[in-house]
């Protein structure tokens, strides 16, 4: 693990270096305190830092994936991998009948994304840059894109909440709605490989190339050897999953302890873990006035969980042993995710951004999380 | 009924041709099914087929007269004939008492037109084109429009499910908000007429001559003669007016033979016999790469079905001896159709689309006709 | 009181002139009507003129200081006293513990604002200038900012309606929310003070310095010395406050006689008389088609009301005897407010006007206010 030099870059950052330290100490920490049953909160807290250490470090091996196999390859990768820790999260908290868990941090996720990622992006490159502008279209395509999957999402809920006639299907409501977003997500994948052409027919939800390339390069990072990007991904995939079954058994004890709901906890707690670390790329963009690529760094992730890992959970819950699970949210949920929807939307409509619109969005994340303090 | 040439088209295109005959076949088939008190499932299907083909051919006419009468007088007709046969369906829907059936093919044309249509252009023109541009302030008036009358049509819905203290009059809000929408669209006729200066005062609800004109071209219609117009306008309006009575007739026992639930029915299968055919032509358009007019005469259709057609069953339905009928949708139909409403909006703002816009839209409209199944 | 020249503009213009001596009047026959306790319709009618002329002077007067305090102060000074009458209103119906017209009210003066101001302006402007564009960067923020402000009002409200656990911490819910909006608004004040340059990091909330001087020219007013502004604006809140209360102790014996219910007095008689006057304004700039200011001037005082007005009411409810208020509104409340955000949004998102979306706001405006008769 030593750093080897590249002719600009060292092979592993400073950055990498710590995350990579933090990563270690925290998971062998998380693990022992899991084996000794020790104090819940403290197995927690730890589990929730080794977490986001690792997927900070995903994220960082499959952009070094990408740097190999060249544009075409990395939005396909980071559409695949790039929220594969709150995956595991979320299926090891499936298998353990946490319901309200999973869906609060699926919405929890989009929420920390939109508001509270976007919003201090807003406020850090305000601050700094007063009026910012990003008028692409790719960003604008993303919002719209956003809204849909979002309304599509919605109908479950919608359904459940509004449609008498079919409360008793609420299963089979959201078993054809999620075939019907991983179709829609499964004709995506062929366009987001020949996605280099400029007038092309991509995938808008896929990676722009343009603004991983960005990302890296904010992030500045070495590049890594094919196998050594492999093996990073490997090791770190293989470690979110460890963890996140750790984390999983340690929520309800440690929530019960802290007095927290189930749902606060799902909504604020395991999605500001799962997404915080990796979305700093997003802000450092935003500080440097790169909002383009700042806006589709934040976006592309809440459009991915709401059209693949929300249908994605519902198939295999019958895998995991929890046949009953569907789409349906929580009214509140749903108001808030909606909410979110339409602002991700107007924001990008609107093509600029000010650190008060930031801070906007910031007050809104905390009014709905204050909401949910009462689960 | 044998073509005649014009200099550069015969009177009747291979399109006209066809759908004349298939208008003929398919009505005489429908007549006879009816009186001979057939299988109510063929009646129901031949006479959709029928009321598609003359939903077809009352828009050739239409088109055919304002070719005669100029430009000014082409929005008018377009306006107050263009929905004919859906309107005729509607009204004896209303009157055999299928309330639920008139509010489902309301809502359900809207979203055929919003999210079926328009997504489908979007995926043809975007497969042909990649990503098309509409930038148009026409487009994103008309989608604007429509929103706003969305949400007066939307007024009467949630007082009823959201206002206790009005709950009881929801009839008379129902005539209020119907006069209103009148009113307006009163007050758009003149302007409309005068529709063609450039900076005008118009009606954005009208049809642009524009737009209409490059319909009229993409379809590759011969010019007829007024006479003939006239006479093929009254004859497809009489013609639908009956065929629309035995589609309505059958309507019921073949639902009930098919299992298909009533609300289902106007909201999937009606909406899509009235609209289908005659929106080829906005499909056709943007595979011709023209966005601009194809969203024009896409959106058309639903703005004035909320707009004119809404308030005008509430305000016949004395007339037709049902005098409980109101404008109150149930509360999943009043979701969908803000949902369709805002996607429309949102769609015309963004200024552009690409296949997987339409795909997505198309996939909403599937998750949407979906939870209807159980009605 | 006699009208002193300046070189180009009398102190006082012909407008002063009159809504000087309405008001005294007015005032001083509500005061009389008030104390000779006669009949409720007609002091409710006076004092309401009364209010309507004191709004006026109010707001002129805070135009006049803001000339002599140059640009820098203008917008805190407008952001701070604008709305002043109507919080007098507000706080004088919170302390007789009319809840439902607090709340009515509040929603009312968005609503008067967004639909039926902005409505006029566009009729008025299109009719005389066909379409109209207002583009600014500074017209599109506050929009957002107005969709987002009531997003964050919109969660008390939320929370009460679909969020069961957090059912009886409404009162909490609303406190945070309020301190979350008034923290807001504090962090935007320095940056207004500063906002004369141009790539500046202001508060979009606050008045444009622009459109402020814009409003004061369209009023054509005098300049007045700083004495008089000072005395004026004290001369004219004391007045408000006084014929304020005068106003709310006739509201309710008014409105039993005229048979009027408490919310659709608060929605719209007390809305129309607080804000009509004052945006007059906003309609002579579309008149004299400035677009841009008038859309600011009149988007302006929604905004404030929903990011300061509101949560000064629930923080104040303590010390005026009534612990119990929150900021939980009705549904129907709650959706046309939601309504209206999204409608100002995509209103100033368009960019342009004709008279025939302001006869769409005006339309919206009819119906929502019918379905309130009945209370």
């Amino acid at each position: 693990m030593t750093p080897t030099n590249t002719a600009r870059l060292p092979l592993f950052s400073r950055r990498d270096r710590i995350m990579i330290a933090v990563t270690v100490v925290a998971a062998v920490a998380a693990g022992a305190l899991h084996f000794a049953h020790a104090n819940p909160l403290a197995a927690f807290v730890v589990s929730a830092i080794a977490l986001a250490a690792l997927a900070s470090l995903v994220g960082r091996s499959v952009e070094a994936l990408g740097d190999r196999l060249g544009p075409k390859a990395t939005g396909l990768l980071q559409t695949a991998l790039g929220n594969l820790p709150e995956l595991f999260v979320i299926l090891f908290a499936l298998k353990a009948g946490l319901f309200d868990v999973v869906k609060a941090t699926l919405v929890g996720s989009i929420l920390a994304n939109v508001l509270l990622v976007l919003g201090a992006a807003f406020v850090v490159g305000g601050l700094k840059h007063g009026r910012q502008r990003f008028a692409a279209d790719d960003s604008r395509t993303l919002g719209l894109m956003f809204t849909l999957a979002v309304f599509i999402l919605a109908v479950p809920s919608l359904t459940a909440a509004l449609h008498t006639p079919a409360a008793t299907h609420e299963r089979t409501v959201s078993l054809v709605v999620s075939v019907i977003m991983l179709a829609l997500f499964g004709l995506s994948l062929p366009a987001s490989l020949s996605r280099s052409a400029k007038q092309n027919h991509g995938s808008p939800i896929a990676a722009n190339p343009d603004s991983a390339a960005a990302a890296s390069k904010a992030a500045m990072h070495g590049e890594w050897p094919l196998a050594m990007a492999i093996g990073m991904l490997a090791a770190t995939g293989v470690g979110a999953a460890f963890v996140s079954e750790w984390f999983v058994s340690a929520l309800q004890p440690a929530m019960d302890a802290a007095g927290v709901n189930e749902v606060f906890a799902g909504l604020v707690i395991v999605a500001i873990a799962g997404n915080a670390v990796e979305n700093v790329v997003g802000i450092q963009l935003a500080a440097k006035n790169q909002m383009d690529y700042a806006v589709q760094v934040i976006l592309q992730s809440p459009v991915q969980i709401a059209l693949t890992i929300a249908p994605i959970v519902v198939l295999s819950a019958g895998l995991l042993g929890q046949p009953g699970f569907d789409l349906v949210l929580s009214p509140l949920l749903l108001a808030s995710m909606v909410m979110s929807a339409l602002v991700a939307v107007l924001v990008t409509f609107d093509g600029e951004s000010n650190w008060f619109e930031g801070a906007a969005l910031i007050a809104l994340y905390g009014a709905i999380a204050t909401s949910f303090w009462w689960g």
